[in-house]
């Protein structure tokens, strides 16, 4: 259910609303929007009564939501979300395409400085790199653990960067949770509803990634358990599905973008790297993804690849990267959007989009 | 890397390479066999050397293994494990084909209680329910917790069933761990492999479910997790695939058996009742089940589904579950296997398998 | 649109409802069934009026038809098909559950004529072999053309079998209708349309293989392609779809069985073989196929898979073969079927089903 | 295997090495480099001798192929290919991107001429639609048949378009190739190997889709049969695979692209109306289509969509189609493309590519 508030409300009625429905025993989601404020309302135990809330003051409507998502969907809040951290420039989600870059794994400081001081230069705002690695074998190098934080954290100060990496078990996410700025969950663990709950309870910005053979109604109700925690800033990620194809690592849906944009107010960014598994796709299926329309890219790059602990083959070079990137602008700027340039500050207008 | 005992190879033998292979910093694994023992090595520092090993007292050979998966290879035991639980005559992976079923979710006392009646009646000497569910929707019945596994301990010692439940996070391992006799790693967490560790450092068995989009490899690189952990009881299980295929809810793939059947020792069985999503097409696919080749059944039963909270319209009836296993006894013979029949103890030995 | 005539209608009121049928300038379709007769109606030109058809002697009811297939429909036709072939016993979609074998490809007089005794003296009522090969590459083998016809044909009179083969354009199909007893098309030409028009307009029964990716609906609309015009024996064939499991050289999906038997009185064998691609597999997939309650089987022999033209790692020696089908016979049997044994005519009746 | 002439080779001796070849049993394929011919060979009959051949006059090597294509690889022939039409402009494969548009299916005079108009206007030179649909029902709208080919010839004419339509047997073909200057075949005819070769006899250019359900080899391998047959004037085109993704029709597959252009000289171009199945996703997938390299969009436009007899729903209005040739012009700059513009002829150089 979905409470709709009066342009004009006050704060204060909104706030009447939200403790009205917690005494009816349900979880009120305040949900501010550009012109009025809209209040989702959650629970386990059946339908709410709508009259005693639609007479409250303030309220302008009082709507029944029957999709099974209702916190992510476009109905509930027609705006885009915008995610924002604080103190930085850097959005996703807004007119500006995000860029992440970064190893798959740390594996030193000396690695991961590199890399990030690369990528900050070509102009992301995001540092990638995962701390803790889900791999298929329990044999193979598992991630650095808090050390791995600790860089990428020393990292962030060193080249102004944001840190978004995975979180795989509750004792990671909580790790997690105190050295970077996104906490990552990776596409083995999309339906790991546990793990999504834990996620619910930060404050930090959660980047979801699609689940290797996830719908897309599957794909919005785990972001749906992230947000019916209270953590409203979720984003998702689109990496590739598995299908029969076997000339590329997995299949990336970009068709996956525009059907986002029309039931979710949610951004969505592309992984080409994870898709591409090879080098020489990763460019094509990153111009892709901007000229579909994502909010953002996240692209795997790697000083010395041929030496890297996991995912060398599919790792860029600095130089691939910087030429990309200047290619994914011109994209950008052809389907409405901006992208970072740490070279001509203040960044200019977008072209209406 | 594997080593093979002799034949007449002392225990003091085998402990002395274990230890060996400790000091190396690596870590053994003793895998008793009918004629000899094996010791499989593990651990993340690269090579072996061999020379060391080979020369010991008890060593016929040292063996470099090049597949991914090492501890579930049939290359490491030739013979089928066969898990059994203390104090039972159920076994999983031997001669009779193990049966398991009960509701999809534990919903009170009474439902659990009449379900597992009617089931063990029939011959099922496992019982299934949900204590904690994954569910798709956070708005969904999530399962009564502990609660519910109190009910199930209870009807255990009721009805002289082993209970197999599904963990789906730590805490819940730990409970699960503590009240079933089996634990249930879902399909959905099949790659959770912070949770697959967890269950390889229980001394229970495990019930491991094939993902939704797993390979072969993978699913056997999983089972590799939790006996890469220390515990060796884990039994497989197909439950339907994701395919372009909309007649069932997933595909059934029964030719995963045999293939199972080459690669590893560990058994496998099947679910018919998540393939299906129809109770109609539940019977049929069970029969599939047995005839090629899987060593257990587990099926959804509830004494009222259409009232249940989940997954009612793929639960039998009873009457349809025992006229069901009437059936699959019969095929079950003709492939030279038994099914347990509690009007009918003691159990006739196999047909030549 | 549909026309259920009285249960003691005559012919001639039968016929004088198809020939107004005609004269409304669409096409008619009589269905003859245990207790009365159906008129089927299909025509491009859009709705039937009702009135003028239900007003006519004998008309018990005219029923609008609201799925996309009418002809296959069970709601049109609620007994099984079962296709007879004249002056034979066999038959498929009765009690017997049809056994069809033999080579992949016809290689030389020789060749067919060891296998065709081989699977004749273990119960085969149909000989299998292609003299046109729809193969991946222009430079694969692609079959013996009518030379290949004419040996199948001289080993139907020698063994008492009957031929089915492949027909892959409108040249071949012509040849394959005056040699062969049953025209099969393959998997790759399910939706080619023209050829479904042509075997349609054939008096011989049509064995129609599954697409690799087509859903049930399609399968079904494409036997509709060919009752349509006017050949209502039709054989469906389930043999494997492409998925991302690579275990198996196609996911057998056994559970389109029972969803077929649902919707359609057509009947369904499975084709092991192609499924399997590896000779281990065959026959735990083919015992699953009886098991799920297939109406037939058709596999793959070759008395020299080693040098065989096509296929030769999925062909069953004759041996493996024979002793297949006697545990195929004992599945028949708890499934309420029968299948033929050479050694004791006549065959025995079946339990009841 | 390929023979690879000198620099300086004379026609008379490319001619020579052909004829020898021939004399062999086997059948040359001259294919015209910038800098050198190679001549490809294929037939049945087994390995071909190397040494008779690399001591001819003008030989500069003769080089084993392994792969299963052979006419199709970039191995035998570096240079992209470039489809020319005789007395026009247009071209598929070389700097700038074909553009192709038109309704799904012929329907009238008007209806094909208002489409035909407004696609020459935005910039299209080739105009599509089906006069022989290949329908999932027998009793959807067929097509015009011969009508439908003659009405496209005349738009032909009155607009300065280029004519491509699908053949669906060998009947059509005849017609197609009769009436039309490039023939489709279907993704559901591409492993009809009758009609490939076919179109493999016929002279003119062939867009050839890619099956729902094709892996890249087999693509190639249906290309492979066209070119072995003569034509060498293939076009592949990805239309969206069979996934069990279901947000859009089917899953463009734009990761496809740099497969192509890696492992084969054949242009590839892309079909965003037929993957998104609704109008308002085809927009960003031509977009990703341009950016990720493709040769050429094919887009369905239909002047009433809502009242056309097939694909409706995906069909762009004129005034939509419009505004997205502006922007795939934009970005086919960007990759170092053109796009025809009819209001400022001639075409701008494109920048190095």
């Amino acid at each position: 259910m979905l409470i709709l508030m009066n342009v004009n409300a006050t704060d204060d009625q909104t706030q009447a609303v939200c403790k009205r429905v917690e005494e009816l025993g349900f979880r009120p989601h305040p949900l501010p929007g550009a012109t009025r404020c809209a209040i989702g309302i959650t629970g386990n135990q059946g339908a709410v009564e709508a009259d005693p809330l639609s007479q409250l003051p303030g309220v302008a409507e009082v709507i029944a939501v029957s999709k099974p998502y209702k916190l992510v969907s476009r109905d509930m809040k027609p705006e885009d979300t915008v995610v924002r951290f604080e103190g930085r420039d850097a959005t996703i989600g807004g007119v500006e395409v995000a860029l992440m870059a970064g190893p798959c794994g740390v594996e030193s400081r000396d690695q991961l400085f590199r890399a990030a001081e690369a990528v900050a230069e070509s102009g992301a705002r995001f540092l990638r790199g995962g701390a803790f690695k889900p791999r298929t074998s329990p044999y193979a190098f598992q991630g650095m653990g808090e050390k791995g934080l600790e860089i990428m954290a020393e990292a962030r100060e060193a080249f102004g960067l944001l840190v978004v990496t995975e979180a795989i078990c509750h004792e990671s996410l909580a790790l997690v949770d105190q050295y970077a700025d996104m906490i990552q969950i990776g596409a083995r663990n999309m339906q790991n509803f546990a793990l999504l709950k834990l996620a619910g309870r930060s404050r930090r910005p959660v980047l979801l990634k699609r689940g290797m053979s996830a719908t897309l109604d599957e794909l919005l109700m785990a972001a749906e358990y992230i947000m019916s925690e209270g953590n409203y800033n979720v984003v998702l990620c689109e990496r590739g599905i598995r299908t029969f194809a076997d000339h590329t690592r997995n299949t990336l849906d970009v068709g996956i973008v525009p059907a986002v944009k029309k039931l979710t107010h949610l951004p969505i960014i592309i992984d080409p790297s994870h898709a591409a598994g090879k080098r020489d796709k990763v460019v094509p299926l990153a111009r892709a993804g901007v000229a579909v329309g994502a909010d953002g890219v996240i692209v795997e790059v790697h000083c010395d690849p041929d030496h890297a602990l996991s995912d060398g083959p599919q790792s860029l070079y600095p130089g691939q990267f910087a030429a990309m990137v200047e290619n994914l602008r011109g994209i950008a700027q052809l389907v409405g959007r901006t992208m970072y340039d740490p070279k001509c500050k203040p960044v200019t207008a977008a072209v209406a989009r």
